[in-house]
């Protein structure tokens, strides 16, 4: 999906709202267990229930991956089944040198055809350009991630600015709009937030940390959307295990429609582009 | 396995060699394409002719991850096959947050079996511990890394010091020699590799950069080992593309022998542990 249709999948739909498909084998209802397939029986009936709320899933991989092999069928039966049109993210956070990281771009976007995959920047440049080869695809780089570790490294003075900062440089100058996203989580203070859409103005941001991590929807758009909206605000528990009960995916789909309305909302007090 | 078991084993082996089965589907020798499963065709002939001789495998994730779930059975296959008392990595450059990071140890220790997986650091403290918790498994945290990306940040002043040494320091705050490793890459200056051994005396390294990167075994040899030896040194292609006809695994054979030809000679040049 390019840049163009995301925004006007955004437009369309009234929402820049992602779901986190961090389905965990031990969180889902009770009575799924019976299924052959559990978890896609969940994601099945979360993306049901929210496919007209949201603009994105974002599919994060460990929950697969710790399942091993039937993890990654789980993960291919999801992803072939979100309905085409919604953009789709492999929160995968992968980062090797050029030849491995050729390897990994083809495993997210030709093996299991996701619009997007999140790549570490610790290994440098040519950790990520070799994700920014395909047309129509998308690297999400770490900017400023959401948890405790952030204070690290990421926050730390590299001469005369944040090393995330100097991440996020970079990555501009790696990427563009089209094909380069960042991860700024929610969690930080809303004139860190402000500060970072001056510093990067144009790019798309995919914002976790809403809902169980504390993070607020509000601060988010007011501070960092653009006139693109520039953001994919992702949710996962606060969706997914909102109800866990028979009646889970109609809560999930209450829990998405309060944050689309709410996103509706901060999409009218932008004039341009939406 | 834990590290007097490491360190003994290379004593026995003399030999800090790791074989890196960076195995190609596209690269691998034509006469093993009509295997049912021919990458592990590859690997198992790899395994057989050079067990004797390394002390370590190393899986890089990437090239299994590309082909999909067949991949996977193939990385399964592969490990599996590792005779028992071999050090087994995932070379699968992981991170992220807590609960996630943990999906991730549990993928590589407790779904796959093997005895460490590399960790990429940027995202701080809470993505690394998770992988500490598992007795007798290993996380090997990136320090310094053999590409040129390494520039970009991992070599930037950071402070009074560079990045990945404050990357170093902080990972020996968080885990101890017993359970947490560093990726060093082979291709740095010698004085570097010196400085580096100064700064983090006991934890292990593990080596990439010989062969076809370039990096000198005895330059890493001489400068970075320790009175454990402290080193894994390893090398993919260098070994497993040694040939690519009929009797590629004899080749590979000869290539791995050299190499542990030349490690005994400075596993002799140490007085202690080995």
């Amino acid at each position: 999906m390019n840049r163009q249709e995301l925004v006007n999948l955004i437009r369309e739909k009234q929402s820049y709202l992602c779901v986190g498909l961090d389905s965990d084998i031990q969180k889902i209802p009770k009575h799924l267990l019976s299924h052959a397939d559990p978890v896609f029986a969940f994601n099945k009936a979360i993306i049901d229930a929210t496919k007209d709320l949201c603009v994105a899933y974002k599919i994060n991989t460990a929950f697969y991956e710790c399942m091993g092999i039937r993890g990654w069928e789980t993960l291919q039966r999801t992803v072939e089944y979100i309905p085409s049109g919604i953009f789709t993210i492999a929160d995968a956070k992968r980062g090797d040198i050029g030849n491995t990281a050729t390897q990994y771009a083809k495993t997210f976007f030709d093996t299991y055809k996701f619009d997007a995959v999140t790549v570490a920047p610790y290994m440098g440049k040519d950790s990520v350009t070799p994700f920014l080869q395909f047309p129509e695809k998308w690297a999400i780089m770490l900017g400023l991630t959401s948890n405790e570790g952030s204070q690290d490294f990421q926050l730390q003075q590299m001469g005369d600015e944040l090393l995330f900062e100097k991440v996020m440089k970079a990555g501009m100058e790696w990427g563009t709009p089209d094909n380069l996203m960042f991860v700024v989580g929610a969690t930080q203070q809303s004139s860190q937030l402000a500060h970072i859409r001056k510093l990067v103005p144009d790019h798309f941001f995919l914002v976790p940390g809403i809902g169980a991590q504390g993070g607020s929807l509000q601060e988010i758009s007011t501070q960092a959307m653009n006139k693109d909206c520039g953001l994919l605000v992702n949710a996962s528990r606060a969706i997914i295990y909102a109800g866990n009960g028979e009646d889970f995916a109609a809560d999930a789909r209450q829990a998405a429609a309060q944050y689309q309305q709410e996103m509706a909302e901060y999409l009218s007090q932008i004039a341009v582009g939406i």
